[in-house]
């Protein structure tokens, strides 16, 4: 776009501000009288910010002001008074310490929420403050929440991807801008260190989002000093090898104008662009371009004179002049301007388009036809041979999958293994690329090739699902022991608060939708040492624990196919709760009595015996084994009961009186069977059959042997527990490790 | 090194072969003529190998064939016989699922553990065969296990960082050979992808490790298929971006004499080398050059036509002719012949250095000086004022790291608040680089920076403790947080077995050395929601459940500054077990009953009270809030004891006896006081005070009252425990929590 044409994206309908209708270009320059006030009002604001608790990062948004003017007045399309305008540009702070940044940019512009009391609540001790430590996605103006390093440019590529997707799904001639909107990753030097990012950068460089565009705070200064004490690559020479087209802006904290002209010209790129501005960390303050500038205030004394040599009153705080107020006055209506030409447009597409128009609202509202239910094979269907868990997952999933466009299915290049393709999947790839072994695709396809790259997946998808709530379901995939590498990601998918600002409903429904939790699904198969000759550093034994213990995810194990369709039942219900599917790579029996509510309750009576003297708790994929036993003993016997036991997130969702009626623990005692670390089934058992050691390279049924976990060796075990009871009255208070 | 010109470093003295004498490229043309059988006779082995248990990874082994003739006949510098050899060459096969590409290497080498019958146990249901699906540290000729990807080429930095650095420390002129040996890591498509690669060559290429070649086996095959479909980008662009030289293989598959001449030049480069191999996967087999090679047997019959195709016979399995046998025999007495040079040189360092020579004889005998006890600050010596456990931390280890070359310390950019550093200290860097803040370095230095790089971090300390047993005591040091990114590489640091192969002795005790666990320890800091302000993407909620739950890794959270000392002697004291103290961002009250020695033993009783009716376990930062409720139920009227609660792997350890002493679970209940999740906690407590979701960004104490933890609410929670226990009695099988 030349400077000086009207930009068509840019203009807007109706009643809006004439200014609306200039290129943006053109309005930097008619406005730079403005700017120098602007940039010393927003730095002095920071610096007082951070002075008045006496903490915070105020270096890092103080570098970065001139590139908030250039997005925030200039370059970014988005609505504040409709912080969830479907087709606005997203935002990713990925360098989420500089927080105050983006807080201090959501007041100025007008989010509502964002009031001058709320802003002024950064490291306050108040419960409801709106600016945490870090950007959470809970809040107006925030897409998704940042601060573990890298992910959030990871995050951007999944939004990239996501508007790719809808895009190319939804977008007719003539309606080009129904899913149009531009993702902007703002990154500081410590995002180019972290694996996550540089592993989403490869990948977006291979996909060509050309509509994601990275800002670099390139300020060389990270908290141990200067970027050169640890890396002296020639950053833009790696970006340009990546794919990515790159940009220099030399005079990063004053040249807007600069600024502004990069960002536009990355829209028109037929890469995903890199913008490297450089810029002075803390400018204006004593610190300036020093590590000392990161991450403390500058102290009264230099804050008083950044004003003085500012021209401000030293004694005055908070200070935000008339002409900057006017400055970003305007935004509110041309944000709402951007919604109501969308919205028109959105009505005239539902009249050319019905069929398809419906399923785009649909879309939007975040809708999942309840159809899925139907397409769950039902009880008593499924194949009653041998079929590995991992395969009963594809039973279930891809049918779901094929019919139903919220799920964009990927993998961490493990498509042989994880059973998640389906008959007629297209990839998800560039339509130009043409690849050597003949599978290709175009933006449409709901298959992902992550390749391997686990994290960045994980935190991809937390992007394909933060885009809006419900449009898209991720679902990754690959062998569970590399959830360990993705495991940050999992954690950042959720790692959020209920939606606390009220739901904004629009004239119509498309303009609005509630931020929530991410609802991602990650298949993980080989998850016990039965997945053999690999060896010990792909058989889990510890990692089920994380995950247990991490709050508001549902790690579940099923132990057949039927345990399997409860599984992703429970996957495809949570709102607002990720869930790890867990299965195995071995053939598992097909187990009589096990059922899908069983699942949905995370634990259920598999065997009810009233003369048991003992419970046995099977799992997953050595549920069978527990049977086996429980059949051992009674052949002595001994009369046992079963307990299959898929999921303790979803079985402490329970009654007490349901729990304790499973688990009849203070009648009789209770023995898990699982080859994992015992730690945490203390809650629910008595002793344990588990691992205290790593694993062992050997066939499957050869490692459970190794380890005690066939059915004979697990049968004695248990018989001596029974025995030791008897001798030592104290055990019952302390769990056993058999 | 000019070709033709004898090689110093491959020249032996006294009765060794003929051809060592000879310049490996010379060597490589006289032997042409023999390559062909070689080259045949290796791939139909590993073909075999996989056939006859139909399964494991053929096609990388065979296409890295050549490589592996000009790698182990005549490039790298080892010694069959004497595996542990000091000053040998490191090799690291990062794509560590080609495992049988270096176990059948280690047997045609003469590698005597690699018996041939050992070499075909590769996938057998042998308990004690030494060829697991992926190379493991414990066996004769493996540096590190490897498999989970990309970890190898950080190990592979680690390597080469520890000779650098000893090279820097010991080696005089004339004695430029002491320290002198080259890595060599060999990695697949996938090592590229992955994000702790990719930290780590970036890393490699900063510290100009020049010691450090990296074999690039570009068969442009992965599990999905061809590695464009998700990477595309000029891998040669970006690797010569970051810092390295490197240099094109055309033929891979057969061009020995190309490939060793690179391999030669990478040695004498100023930079690490990236030498990009084209090769075939499966050569030969009918599923050559497709992702069916990579990790499936190929079955009888096209095993068979590979044999005809190459003119042997196809019922013959497992053929090793004369020919081949003979062209690999001179290698170990090539490799003895080295040995005895070296140790020839180390003999005359000691007369020339008689100092610095019996300084090297301990760091090569691993022996760490027992003056380290000395320097821990005596009980009673430390400040009584307040203090963070992470000052603590540097109290304890700076004077130690300070005076025992052990130790290397480093961290992921966060030397301003992990306090690992000491009055001093030196950086290792490349002595040429000028940074701009000023602090430059030599490799003598001690202190790495790793840059935001904690994954990469954790996998190069592996390397570094892998050179050899004891030599270096890596510590890494970040926010624990981020030991969740780190969390992949921080497993495989203990994720070994003990050695398994009888110890070698030498001559002299040199040229020996046993391949154990790796002792790594890890100073985590901000271990509590009582970090405050940065909110809930920093503040662990479940990571050290994570790190209890996983086998043989001393998790260890001191409550104050003498607690912080016995820390950190379990981890310096501890044989084959990484450790990592866990401490506290904010300060902690000193209190007046902690001991080191009850650290060691992992809890204890810090509060005895013989009229108790509660139990109140107090942990690591909040470990004073115990003591202040027991104060609090003191006060009305209500008896509790209070124990002190670091560590449950040290405690497991412990007897039976002292066990039930500390925790008196069947006289009264318990409480355990910890805002992380309880899971696990249920062995030692009936009850307790912990978290169940993420935090919150609020001042540290505001964050503690937010979620209850102030002493005023856990006392009421405690008490509230305490009624309840007497209303239900059931409540006793079941953990609380409050």
């Amino acid at each position: 776009m030349a400077p000086g044409i009207l930009a068509d994206d840019v203009a807007v309908s109706g009643a809006v501000a004439k200014t609306v209708q200039v290129d943006s270009r053109q309005l930097v320059k008619e406005e730079q009288a403005s700017h120098d006030i602007v940039l010393k009002t927003f730095r002095l604001l920071i610096a007082d910010l951070c002075q008045q608790y006496n903490g915070g990062h105020p270096g890092g948004a103080i570098g970065m002001a001139a590139i908030g003017v250039a997005l925030w007045k200039y370059v970014m399309r988005y609505a504040p008074h409709s912080p969830d305008f479907f087709n606005r540009d997203r935002f990713v702070l990925s360098n989420g310490h500089t927080c105050l940044f983006q807080y201090a940019f959501l007041h100025l512009t007008g989010y509502k929420a964002m009031t001058f009391d709320q802003l002024k609540s950064y490291h306050s001790d108040r419960y409801d403050a709106l600016c945490p430590g870090h950007p959470e996605i809970e809040h107006e103006g925030i897409e998704v929440t940042t601060g573990p390093l890298g992910q959030g440019v990871a995050n951007a590529v999944g939004l990239a991807m996501a508007n790719k997707h809808l895009g190319a799904t939804y977008n007719k001639p003539g309606f080009e801008g129904l899913v149009s909107n531009h993702t902007w990753c703002m990154i500081g030097d410590a995002c180019l260190q972290e694996g996550v990012a540089l592993e989403a950068i490869s990948l977006a460089g291979h996909f060509r989002l050309n509509n994601l565009t990275i800002i670099y705070d390139n300020n060389q200064i990270t908290c141990d000093g200067t970027v050169d004490l640890t890396n002296t690559e020639d950053v833009n020479g790696k970006m340009r090898a990546s794919g990515w087209n790159v940009v220099d802006i030399e005079d990063g904290c004053f040249d807007i104008a600069g600024i502004v002209d990069a960002l536009e010209n990355s829209k028109k790129s037929d890469k995903p662009t890199f913008v490297n501005v450089r810029t002075v960390i803390g400018l204006g303050s004593k610190a300036a371009g020093t590590a000392d500038a990161h991450g403390a205030a500058f102290g009264a004394p230099d804050v008083a004179n950044m004003k003085r040599a500012y021209g401000f009153d030293p004694d005055q705080h908070f200070v935000i002049g008339d002409e900057v107020r006017r400055f970003f006055a305007n935004l509110p209506s041309r944000g709402e301007g951007y919604v109501r030409k969308w919205n028109d447009l959105v009505a005239k597409y539902e009249q050319a388009y019905p069929e398809l128009g419906a399923n785009f609202r649909d879309r939007v509202a975040g809708k999942l036809s309840s159809r899925w239910k139907e397409l769950v094979p039902a009880p008593g269907t499924f194949p009653t041979a041998p079929t590995a868990s991992r395969a009963a997952s594809g039973l279930v999933l891809n049918p779901i999958a094929k019919e139903l466009d919220n799920f964009m299915v990927g993998t961490a290049d493990l498509s042989p293994s994880v059973h998640m393709t389906w008959p007629g999947k297209v990839d998800f790839q560039h339509p130009d690329l043409k690849t050597g072994c003949g599978i290709n695709g175009n933006y449409t396809g709901r298959y992902i090739h992550y390749g391997i790259r686990e994290h960045a997946m994980c935190a991809i998808a937390n992007g394909l699902a933060a885009y809006n709530p419900g449009t898209i379901i991720p679902v990754t995939s690959s062998f569970f022991m590399f959830y360990l590498y993705a495991a940050p990601a999992v954690r950042m998918g959720n790692n959020t608060h209920l939606p606390k600002f009220p739901l904004l409903i629009q004239a119509n429904n498309f303009a609005t939708g509630a931020l929530q939790h991410l609802k991602v699904i990650h298949a993980a198969t080989h998850d016990s040492i039965g997945l053999g000759e690999d060896g010990p550093t792909h058989q889990p034994i510890e990692l089920a624990t994380l995950y247990r213990a991490m709050p508001n995810i549902q790690y579940i194990r099923p132990g057949d196919n039927e345990e399997t369709a409860g599984a992703w039942m429970a996957a495809i219900e949570a709102e607002g709760t990720p869930t790890i599917v867990s299965t195995s790579r071995h053939k598992l029996p097909q187990l009589s009595n096990t059922k899908r509510e069983g699942v949905l309750k995370g634990a259920y009576v598999l065997q009810e015996n009233e003369k048991a003297v003992l419970t046995l708790i099977g799992v997953g994929a050595e549920l069978s084994h527990a049977v086996g036993v429980s059949e051992k003993l009674k052949a002595q016997g001994i009369e046992t009961r079963v307990v299959s036991f898929p999921s303790w997130r979803l079985f402490e969702a329970q009654p007490l009186e349901y729990r304790r009626e499973v688990l009849r623990r203070h009648q009789i005692p209770s023995v898990v069977i699982e080859p994992y670390a015992a730690t945490g089934w203390e809650r629910y058992a008595d002793a344990g059959v588990s691992m205290k050691t790593f694993g062992h390279s050997l066939p499957g049924t050869a490692a459970y042997k190794y380890f005690g976990f066939d059915v004979d060796s697990l049968t004695t075990k248990v018989l001596g527990y029974l025995e030791k009871l008897k001798q030592d009255e104290l055990l019952r208070h302390e769990f056993v490790e058999l």
